[in-house]
């Protein structure tokens, strides 16, 4: 973030490979993690508003400030279909920025989800809706419509750095980032991880351990490890 | 509060019209609070011990102890139809006040639900017999019997000054306290919202932007907002 | 713990009798904690990672470090059939130190469920496998194998002193840890405990005070209890 | 609170008697929360900005809405020679709503300190200045003018309800709030309480046991307490 | 902790040897937590209430209630000239359990200091008498004297398990406990390290890197660490 | 962060322009902070080890992973003199991952301070030393040296992203970061904020009100604020 990057709608971003979005959206968030080498995932403390909740999308981000949902509606504008909202906020803040209401228009335009480090409410009509929304709080508290932040820049959400038109997937178990341009690559090491786990979860099903299967008996005795009767 | 509060029940309190109470009970937490001007909202620690548990009532206030749930067992006495119990604990604990037994108890008193700053258990009974409670915890932890609190003083619960007699609003986004004098006039202003975005609600999801139907392009350019593409 | 507790895993310890464990099973964690004596408990942080998840066996104990989960591996070969993995971490960490495979692996050793101070994920599937988990958080975010914990020593998990072949009983109450030597008595006191319930819940749910049934009023006049009216 | 609320000054109050505020200032906010019966303190996450902040006064209160500090101007006005301001917000934010500016203002005003449930920043200044501060964080996080909230109406601030005129008392300890008409009441039972711990102090410096002098034996005894060697 | 724990005071207990407590106190918490194998080690939510409160000593245990004191009165009586006193509760408690009184008492029965997993008062006075407390809050709250603890039985406090006799040592960095009886050897290991360190910081002022010092450029490389420019 | 961030060091970095940095040193963070348009600032979860501590220096970034300080022994030999170290987490952790041997060898190599997501120990040796350190929490506890992170990477540290060569600022109010692009606009937007505060200073120091001084009486009469008697 730079010293003038508040108030500012970005009309043009370039997002993800759409085919890669695709590809990516058949692999759950743990899969895609390790696939990225353990990065790009945000804070356990978002959670999906109801169970089953998932979206994978192209990110529009959006800045806001405390108590003040105004960006999301600039937000709105700038959606187009596939695309995830992705809200930070400039300090914490657990109000409900983010209702029906807009979940309606957002859907309108085409979103398939929101990410939001805040709180979010009317979360019955969300799940009636099934319009995913991951949060850190839910809250009936309303917001202010009256200091500006900005669209499209890059923002801070939850501790994981998203640039407009990244890749954002979203499942039960959390948010994972994957940069525009590696979502092509990411997808590939995730079906290879994918393909791999197969096999390993028969012979695990079947008895075998994994201290043979991953071969780590020698490298914990190496490490000191004493078995006791 | 004043120093004279403690080990005092009060029998006799005015619980708000019972017709504005019915006329609240159909409205969302969210809604009301905006009708009420965004105050009486209790923290959103407090939650649902399972989902789509909703209630409506009348407060009957208790200020517990930690560690004690004397004060509930005398709450019980009264407890009238259409109350709702809630409870606010002199410090922060996470404690199991309430459980099955006293709930059974309550419901058999008229009680319709529990609002409550502290832990409570047995809650899959309390599931399975829908009896609504909004805790800040679950937790098995058992309570003592040794110290004396009131009921029916005012008491700050979660943040929210109640007293007895208050209309308490609770569902998933979370719960509301509407002072009795108010109810009528609440319920009528909870109206008028919830008509007004019948009409917002169809629009949107015919695409208008909320840009446009709140008309905020001139206030966000006044306020400096740039658009670059 | 002891200076030479790392780095440790005993292969013979001494489990608590099984049918002793299989009458704990019938009890709710809540019952079970009261007829303790209220000691044992786990703290609340710990929650089910789907509604109705629930356990009870014999204790395989595990000490992890931050960010490492290998000597879950380690643990499953000490798995038998019956047992409960306990998993407790030398620092607080939510990470995911647990998913599908490793579930996978431990129920194919009679694994009943898995009791961890830190972070799982994969809980679509967990939940799909009814493989029951307690844990302090749900993550995506992966671990290592690179640092040697122990198994079979007491540990502290949760807050809770638990010993190899301690009793563990688990549902959505909480979490609660039984000596081995003790669960034989406890189950004859849970026992107890719930024939008693049996008849006060009649008598509470035909509207009958508790303040009668349990003799409060003499109690509460005598420690100063005052009605107004 | 109540439904128009927000948006108001409330230029007259009734603030407590000057002569038993001067007395209660002596004390510590343990004594005086003893004295009170173990009501009316504030959540101990308020702490002071500096070891050894000290204040007493009467209350002007705030109602602030996240991230937004207008109000503290408007409040400047109000105060009186003696006042303490106490600033509630509407949810909870850790903004940084004062620093050195307002403390400036308030100082001229003759403010005599602030009790905040959110952030303050400047904090080197305020040590410098010997300006008391009570709040929940310490953040440099500035914050807007654009919401109305109110001044000098009855307020809950971390779990407090203070009413304008009230005393509140804020030391090491934490921070307590006297209603006003018990301004009097409270100091004799603080003086009461202080010199009755003068004897005991000695007492127990000599090393007679609190045992003995509170005379807890028999009552410990018949509660069933046991001694094994 | 068993089923028959509650309401016990154990009069005998053994105590460390007391040259390996002197040997011990001239130690730092770190140095003797990584003596000890980096075990022991109590969670970091407790802390001085001054700087540089530091203790070391004997442990004299409490098995505390939420609210409830009353069994710190009974402790007093057990302690000799060189304990510490350490206070867990039966679960999480901010109050303030312990005041200028009660560390009058401890002081003149030889008491050293008090680790309590809850909160304490008087924060002024105690630092005025370099009384050494470490507790997880500060808290003007007062607590009643109702329910039974225990006295000398094995607690887990802030995560740790304290058997009575175990020496507690405390500082800046934290507490940390060594079981009675490994306190010589753990004297033994912290002095090894200790003067392994006086070497190491005097070449790390001189320039020279960890990197060489430790020998890690070649481990570093194997893990495919690459250096890019 | 992207798929291949891991086990990299970064060896050339551009550094902000010293002469930019030396006049920003002279500002607090709050200034700098606002000069910004209110972007940049870390979380206020991380504070000072000693009050006073302040630090003003280019980034040398870190990111390391839960429980292991590795790679600050490799930070240690990228730092040159006039840096500021910056260490993120990829998870949550409050272990002591720095002390005063790594603070001796930063020092050495001409590092001014150290800026940690996560826990240090050695706090009385810190503070002695004068060597300032911000971080989220304190802890005795050691950590390992056995997983690669990166060095000179882009990371997010407490929710500001920090590329490496940006200046970092940290005093009592807090952590700021400043693009290394802007250093020298900043602080000439710094140079003229602070200007302007020295007239108000004066002013509200006589007792002028902010409402005047700032003229905000007519917008809070737009807004509807309303005076009662």
């Amino acid at each position: 973030m730079s010293t003038n990057d508040l108030g500012i709608v970005r009309r043009t971003i370039v997002r993800a490979d759409a085919q890669a979005v695709a590809r990516l959206s058949r692999f759950g968030v743990a899969t895609v993690h390790e696939a990225m080498g353990r990065v790009g995932l945000m804070q356990p403390r978002l959670r999906p508003v109801y169970p089953g909740a998932h979206c994978c999308g192209t990110a529009v981000t959006v800045l806001l400030h405390p108590g003040d949902n105004w960006m999301l509606h600039v937000a709105a504008e700038q959606i187009r279909a596939g695309d995830v909202v992705v809200a930070a906020c400039s300090s914490e803040c657990e109000d409900g920025f983010f209702g029906d209401l807009l979940a309606t228009s957002f859907r309108a335009r085409g979103c398939l989800g929101l990410i939001i480090d805040g709180g979010v409410r009317d979360v019955r009509t969300l799940t009636e809706m099934g319009f995913p929304v991951f949060s850190r709080a839910i809250s009936a508290k309303g917001t202010v419509k009256a200091t500006l932040g900005s669209v499209n820049i890059p923002v801070v959400c939850a501790g994981a750095l998203v640039n407009p038109g990244d890749v954002v997937l979203a499942d039960d178990d959390g948010v994972v980032v994957i940069p525009a341009d590696h979502a092509g690559a990411v997808a590939d090491a995730a079906r290879v991880r994918e393909d791999g786990e197969v096999g390993k979860r028969a012979r695990l099903a079947a008895g075998e351990l994994g201290l043979d299967m991953y071969r780590m008996r020698e490298a914990l005795a190496q490490a000191g490890l004493k078995y006791l009767d």
